[in-house]
């Protein structure tokens, strides 16, 4: 099960530990003092303090408490998930109808003192939210995702909420309420968000053409119209995936490097941008880059999922330049060798949670090193030097595997025999069957999405559009693309409910391996009868022959990811 | 267009041209001068002479005429789905009513050698059966799989028909009466089965639980009920999927070898078995051997495909040991270089069809080279030499690639720029859309299948069993497997139409990567209600997420390939 015990710096006087998240030290992390109720939090915890420079290095980067403080969110955030579950459950029971959070009369009343000794399940598990206090002690058991939920643990849960405006559902208020069991001391409602700086202060202006899903992190999608006008995605319309603020690098500074644990400590690398550019062979990649969850919102439509609401934008098509990760663990003292055929190659970014765990996702050491796998350290996209958006100075390039993989604003690499303990790598881009949901899921029977299935889009017309037939056809386009380099080899499109089939013409060269890139397509399809509705089929084939499955319905997962059934869209066949 | 000129042994004073298939010289072919009418056939043709002493070779090694006469049935067998596909529309126009090949009075009478004369498109084409005689002509021009038909140009078609009874299914000898132009001179009839030779004679003793398809050439698959039973499938009922006779290799008699053609003349190496072994390090591999056509009966229940009744039994899991052949074409000069990535290896087998053109196909060079890629030339399966039946004294194991590129009875290996020319790589094993038949089809634009896709069959119960339950639950049992080494990840069972998933358990061991084994999984469902009909749906995810489709509908194809929906059977759950 994922569960990890981590610390609120909202609360104060308790101390938790991380297991899997606690790479970091925290002894720099001066946001904790500044976000707590006003008095020290207590950092005498036990984590080892292998790279403590990083933090130092990290924070001043980073600036203050920026990153850190959206982790914290984001974990939050990650109890969504958890509390609509439950909620669902409750709904059914009941739940509390009165103003969430408000002053109750009658309940005891409890400092935010009182509220912090009860920060884990040997005290009980306490929270405030405004002026209610809530004994939240049932509700980690009946927790899914084990204990992340403690991250709340002895504080307020408002700083979170106050951001994700997807908490103050009615649902998930009403449900809290059922927790109640005081109120707070009164002139105390405010402290949480007191000292609180904006970590999103500072995040880069972005293409207003690009359809945002959340802005905090920020989340948003290319118009899939616009995806298919060119081989080549633009960076400035590629869309973009983030779990907490950018970072902001300054390599004048000197701050910035990357630090690669090899074979051991001798063989261990520490290099800056330059460093990198000058010793290693630079290699180009044109690869597509799509998050697991593109196309979600068509599962959403079978029953809701947890996750961003994609349409099909999640996805883009781009040249990257780099360094060949495989030559710089060969420096690194990793060798050819099926002894360690098993092993995993770990990426940490600069950008973390906010017990200062970094955004961190591992791979098969064999993708790394295979010289067919093009895997890439980039510091350029679409030649020119990454954006911020993009992973300023360096991400990694992961051709035919998830985009959760490409980390940006690489820091660290470290070849390990085990994956990355993360969150992300450990609890989330994994699929499980329609019938998992998360009161029942365990995480650790389900490997890591790394090679993405095939999937194909009708980007033009739109689902629900009016179009007009052109010398009695209808125009369709699109694009395609499939995981592990496997080449398109075929797309059809149907008009008649798969009743006959047509192949579309591919636009863009294919291989039928190392195919990283996507496969924009067109077909032309004649039209017999205008003024109704028309549904459009489309589906691919890549070249070992895998398929699309037909419908969502039983491609559903609680994640939402891995949405690659046939794209089915509506038209209304206008007449000329 | 997959066209090729093809030589009937059974006309005479008419030659015509193979190019793709005319590798080996018939200098040495004496079977066509026994099979044709009585006259000597000619032989000066334009053959190149590269490999003159391999046709030598065979036919010391295969005896008279065994595998070339097979041949000249196969490619007829070829021309059936042509056959069929004009059928059903004349079926719908005329056909002619009588007993075909019987004498009709009042037609002209022609001699075998006025029907020798005409044997391609200049002088109209012309076959014999039994008292007939036909002038095919226009069929030719209709004919799909294009001018492969002349193979029976200018002679009997009967010797092929005799021993493939699909032939005189009433429909297609009823079409053949539409062509029909006279008679043959009285006592000519049974010349062309005077002189033949079974080529069959010699084939080896076969276990009888084998489910036999195809006596000549054999064709059989394992019951699936015997299938799960283990982990490694034994030799003896290992599924057996030929094209010809049984080559009788005798190491003893020193005609055996291996011919590599590797970067040029001077790295060639020409080894017999034993240096085969001793010079190239032995290495085991287990892998799932499956037919591209594995499944295809339940493709079949959709609309008739053309290709073997194949049920699950099509496959097989063996521990195949041979020598790497990259570490043979490392020998043979082949480099590790992005130069030659989408260069092909070709294989040769010692059967061959009656122009002597071997069973040939051929893999990307990136798989053979690849040092994870396990590409074998293997001498022992399960721990024994191989058996006849499975290619001694040597086969290609590419593992994780479907069963066609596993040409058994080795005998020749040549690196080139292109895929082999042979029609099983350029015209069969390829798959297409449900709307794409053998009217239409354009060979060259689907790739050959090498890796397969996932799939996943339930072997116990079977389709239509009546089952008791065990401790209320239905006990299931099967495998799963999916190509390019992608480990099966998950299995899920179904038993209320998809509306639950049930996963299953895996009973091997998985790797994510270089799995080239099956999987075997068992699921022990509770059933609410007994005494009536209920469906089994199973399905498997493998280690990229690639999942089956729901149904064959949209998946059929006119071959009959890659059947690889979801595994649907009924059983009758009885009362206890």
């Amino acid at each position: 099960m994922c569960s990890q015990v981590l610390i609120n710096p909202f609360r104060k006087g308790c101390v938790i530990f991380s297991k899997s998240l606690a790479r970091r030290p925290l002894a720099n992390s001066s946001w904790i003092r500044t976000l707590s109720h006003g008095t020290q939090s207590s950092n005498n915890h036990d984590f080892h303090d292998k790279s403590g420079y990083e933090n130092s290095k990290r924070l001043m980067i980073t600036g203050f408490g920026a990153i850190t403080v959206a982790g914290l969110y984001y974990y939050f955030k990650k109890n969504i998930p958890t509390v609509w579950a439950h909620e669902s459950k409750e709904n059914e029971v009941n739940t509390v109808a009165r103003e969430p959070g408000s002053f109750v009369e009658g309940l005891p009343v409890y400092s935010s003192d009182d509220v912090a000794k009860h920060c884990n399940e040997s005290t009980g598990v306490w929270i405030s939210y405004k002026s209610g206090v809530y004994d939240i002690t049932p509700f980690i058991k009946i927790h899914p995702g084990g204990n992340k939920i403690l991250l709340g643990a002895g504080g307020s849960v408002e700083p979170f909420w106050s951001l994700y405006a997807i908490h103050q559902q009615p649902g998930t208020l009403a449900l809290m309420e059922k927790y109640r069991i005081g109120n707070l001391t009164k002139g105390e409602e405010h402290l949480a968000m007191a000292n609180m700086h904006d970590p999103y202060a500072n995040e880069p202006r972005r293409h207003p053409v690009l359809v945002v899903k959340t802005k905090k992190p920020f989340n948003a999608e290319t118009p899939s119209s616009l995806l298919v006008e060119s081989f080549i995605t633009p960076t400035d319309i590629f869309y973009v995936r983030h779990h907490f603020p950018v970072p902001d690098v300054d390599l004048s500074s000197g701050n910035y490097s990357l630090e690669v644990i090899g074979l051991d400590e001798k063989h261990s690398l520490n290099l800056n941008l330059d460093q990198l550019k000058t010793a290693y062979a630079p290699h180009s990649v044109t690869a597509a880059l799509q998050c697991s969850g593109n196309r979600r919102s068509e599962m959403n439509r079978v029953k809701p999922t947890k996750g961003l609401e994609w349409g099909q934008g999640a996805i883009g098509n781009a040249v990257w330049k780099g360094a060949r990760l495989r030559d710089v663990l060969l420096a690194a003292g990793i060798k050819d060798s099926d002894e360690n055929e098993n092993w995993h190659v770990q990426f940490d970014g600069l950008d973390a949670d906010p017990t200062n765990a970094p955004y961190a996702i591992s791979i098969p050491l064999t993708k790394a090193m295979d010289p067919r796998g093009d895997v890439i350290l980039a510091y350029e996209m679409n030649g020119e030097p990454l954006t911020r958006d993009h992973g300023f100075p360096l991400r990694v390039v992961v051709p035919g595997t998830t985009g959760a993989r490409w980390v940006k604003w690489l820091t660290r690499i470290e070849v390990s025999k085990n994956e990355s303990e993360s969150h992300w790598q450990q609890c989330d881009y994994k699929s499980f069957n329609p019938s998992t949901d998360w009161d029942k899921v365990d995480f650790s029977t389900a490997p890591a999405i790394q090679e993405m299935p095939v999937t194909s889009v009708v980007c033009e017309p739109h689902d629900g559009e009016k179009v007009k037939l052109k010398k009695d056809k209808l125009n369709l386009r699109g694009f395609a693309w499939s995981g592990g380099g496997r080449g398109i080899v075929r797309v059809d499109v149907s008009i008649d409910l798969g009743k006959t089939w047509h192949v579309a013409e591919l636009l863009d060269p294919v291989k039928l391996s190392k195919q990283w890139a996507w496969t924009r397509w067109q077909a032309n399809l004649p039209v017999q009868t205008t003024g109704q509705e028309t549904e459009i089929w489309v589906r691919a084939v890549d070249s070992s022959y895998n398929t699309q499955p037909e419908g969502m319905e039983h491609l559903w997962n609680m994640r939402g990811v891995l949405a690659v059934a046939y794209h089915k869209i509506k038209v209304l066949v206008e007449e000329n």
